[in-house]
């Protein structure tokens, strides 16, 4: 089989690192190119010393996109649409998974509002499709352009998705509390994420407004369209990886008893490779961490409300793994392709 | 001034370590006994060697009531109410300060049925008073027996209290989301609580039930009456120290603007030595860590619904410190005596 | 190719479970049986429930020994050489890998000092080897029976070859100061691995003596028979994973210049897949966390002193890890099978 | 009594804040003045928001020397010796406890090789005393400028200075291995100290040279005139405060038993409230967290090799409580006042 080209551009923040090392054990992507803005000519290996390679980083050339099959972007905000416009215009084929906002919006008025920035390519998101495969599957197959979801998002859609589906209509409240390890933030250098601000420490944020609640609204109305408006509050807990998303939905009319309401989620995933529906325990950062997977419980708690657990590894599944599982999918490979990694529960 | 004679039975858990470590500082109290049910007969400071103490732990006998002008008791959960009594048989006078549950509520019937367990002094329940001073001081004066507040209800109640007691009747629904450090489980010898199960990892727990939910709804009930059951979900996360408790209010009437919310807050606690209404911070645990206060903000997210942030650290405000708090009440004292310690924000 | 089919005895300590998360991913390993003393007759995915797998746990019974080709054997010092013993008879031709340290010495005398108990196949360690690869590589090709190092060993031994081996004869003084996390304790239930006790700590253990000071100075005088007795202090610290090692040697003649020092270290390790040296950056654990790697680097610090800093993973390449690449190396497999995973740096 | 009339110069700075935090508790001391270079303007509490304080951060103005007695500097290296000049200008009286390392030396050139920088007030070197008070308290009693230890330097001088006084001559070598939490790096914004690169992971560091070097050496010589250079590294852990050195000493000659080396350090520190000599245990930096204290073991592993292993927290007997305990001498305090706290052990 013709390996796949692919590019990087974005190779040394935690998610474009991530997606290194996932492709590193891919049987069939020749990874071409990692670019970089502050370490571009640098090698790859002096950032990460113990890294067996010597791919040097590059600028971030659009032109680079006529010698690939495929790139992830993980660039700042606002940068992504005007380099993808350029990356299309040099590769009209290309495949571009991009790991920021820009092609997570079908609207382009929700993006411009929420990020407070001008879309670059606004006639691309007719095209672009959201890339939460347990959801979006089909669509993602016939796509070039992959808006891959923020992490948040991916643990709170895929622990929402089959109880919204089935008792659309009926819902009355939604409220999502998530922990976070610090890597969701990113490389960003400031002090609210040095070790001693962050150790010994829980810290809610964003208690008004986060970027991620237009994303999950959008995707909640898309299959129910009179849903409310999610509540929701991330906290930052002193833990490198993993969300925990704890939701609580309050419905209209009394739901069926829990087994069955378990059963929803049992068919729903019964085919996914990469959720798991715990049986009794509840799900915990540690059971899915360094792997794709997300695990979800969830519990009655009244007649009319029900508590959903759902864990991921935020820098896999709810980053570079999803991204890498968007790849497989558009290109017909095994959609677990370098993404087996058992969860280090240790 | 003649000092108050105090002993503190189970002085080798974290709440007894903390209370001896609070007093070690209190001007006027002269700290008599230490028991410990597992070191009785070896000298405090083989525990803690870096301790400047030549104590003894003694095994924890009532009879030492005699001597003593108040006590603290932090047993195992059972062995409490039995002690108590013999306590009181030997010193009717004495002040006993309860760090377990057998005297936070009235209802010996709710004690019995959340701790599974029957209540050996129900008779005393009528004159023990639930040590909150924040709501309680009032009764905690007069009061001979203290039920010390649980941490999960210290940190929820004082973040409900304003907001129910003006709004009560209009209450629909409340949810708390609790993240606690570690020491909240005290000493136990479980493997869940060893480092490497602990570290990189969020867990859920008591979804369905947690025993601090009677002790709050029974606290809640006592300001209005109809108010909902609270749904409560604690979560352990990777530190030692430290609650903070995300909760979720939703109202039956549209609430006034965020600002007089504030005030309410502010009128309520303007007093109080150890809560803390930030202005414009969130609170984390961080900010209160090795100090008596808990740090309290709100937000309002919509016409009828708020959330409200409250932290605390477990073992100080959440157990030892509250329960010197306490003392230094019904003794008299200035109620922030050996409890100044300014928060260890780093 | 025939799949070699392989038990592990002890596959719910953290070594056990770790070769289960590595064989997963290895393709010619056809994993039949797991077993455990404390959970037989559980099925393993109820121990870690996020784990796609239906195998159960079966008791350790030797006579399975039939239908293996091979086998992790991590169970409790003592237990081992006795059902080793067992797996012989019913499989003279098995390859057995062990864990524990029944099979590290040559000298039944030093191991029963040691661990303090009796050796019960003595005849077996004049075949049996010590599965250190980077350095008895030929005579791991040639075994049966494997005593796959201790965690310390790894990082001190791989650590110090290179200049002893040049150097012998002239080494004055030799100190190993390690830094482990955790889980090098296993799943022992034990007050000082709780989290509590453990974080926001280090703390010196066997100062006067560890089990894996006779390891080591054994195996540091097959290359230099009068190389001075090691002094040793391992660390336990607030983290998971990871073993580093600073060591200090003292040489009885002036060194000639660090670059000719380091050459050494290239030039013994230059076809090494999981030796890295490092050219300027001092080795840390998380850059070899996850992975087989060791990352070592050379400091010359006066005309007769160097140290030498070295890290592992001290779960796989300090205990699982090694294990399968000697699985690797008897069958004849590429060494790395299974065990490209790149360092989590993150 | 008349309070002492305080200032702290660089009160938002990790040492400058505990600074404050201890102060709060001291019967005897006005603080006046907290100034800032980064946040001068700016109420206290809106950096802590749970402090309950309405003190202003100012520039650090020098005039104000006029309305102090007393000040503690923590500025930036470099800043400090020009400032302090300009102090004395204004108050020829005021006692000046410096927290970094102009003072530290009397040799100006050993300072300036070390910093790289200019030290502006090298007359003053004469006068300064380097305040360790367990060694050097008759000198602080009568200084005006206190040049306060570094925090490798007190827990391994502590640790060294009973032996090498009494067996000066005698020494071979000296190695310092210490492991630090991240606090000492103070509230650098760089990226190696960030929550994701420090957490899990061990790094040394300064292999080749540390500024706390020179410091150590020139101690060490006042003591003994030909000590041998002592061999240093630091590492960095993940945790916030905390120091352990772990030190090996050889000697030339035979040393007395275990015992007798042990009474030497009782003996030594018989009378100091501050240091405490383990009888079984080894120290760990839990022993002494948020106390002032430096918990030392010693063990004798051959004829002439002793280790000796040292805790201190580096934010208080390593920079604040230190500086305060000086503070207490030279004003004639109780040497303990505001410095009694017990060690948070959990």
């Amino acid at each position: 089989m013709n390996k796949v080209k692919v590019g990087i551009f974005g190779a040394t923040g935690y998610a474009g690192l991530n997606i290194f090392r996932i492709l590193s054990n891919h049987p069939y992507v020749d990874l071409k190119y990692l670019s970089s803005h502050s370490y571009s000519g640098e090698s790859y290996k002096k950032l990460f010393p113990s890294f067996n390679t010597d791919m040097v980083l590059k600028t971030s050339d659009p032109e680079i996109a006529r010698d690939l099959d495929a790139c992830f972007v993980a660039l700042p905000a606002g940068e992504t649409s005007k380099f993808v416009t350029k990356l299309i215009e040099y590769n009209n084929n290309i495949v571009i998974i991009d790991l920021g906002a820009d092609f997570r919006f079908k609207d382009k008025e929700i993006y411009e509002k929420t990020y407070g920035i001008k879309h670059n390519c606004p006639e691309i998101l007719t095209s672009s499709v959201y890339g939460l495969p347990e959801i979006n599957r089909e669509k993602i197959k016939k796509a070039k352009i992959i808006g891959n979801p923020g992490c948040y998002p991916t643990s709170i859609l895929l622990g929402l998705y089959p109880i919204i589906d089935r008792f659309k209509g009926s819902i009355e409240n939604i409220i999502a509390d998530s922990k976070s390890g610090v890597s969701g933030a990113g490389r960003k250098l400031s002090k609210e994420f040095l070790f001693c601000e962050v150790n010994e420490s829980v810290r809610p944020y964003g208690a008004k407004f986060h970027r991620h609640q237009p994303e999950m609204n959008d995707q909640i109305r898309l299959i129910s369209k009179d849903a409310p408006e999610l509540i929701f509050t991330p906290h930052l807990i002193p833990m490198q990886r993993g969300i925990l998303s704890t939701i609580y939905v309050f419905f209209k009319e009394d739901l069926p008893e829990e087994e069955k309401l378990k059963r929803l989620y049992y068919e729903r995933y019964k085919d996914e490779k990469f959720v798991q529906i715990l049986e009794n325990e509840l799900p915990t950062t540690a059971m899915v961490r360094s792997s794709n997977l997300c695990a979800i419980n969830i519990c009655k708690t009244s007649n009319n409300t029900i508590k959903i657990f759902s864990a991921i590894d935020n820098l896999i599944k709810g980053a570079s793994g999803q991204a890498v599982q968007n790849l497989n999918i558009i290109f017909g490979f095994p959609e677990e392709l370098s993404l087996t990694n058992i969860p280090e529960v240790i």
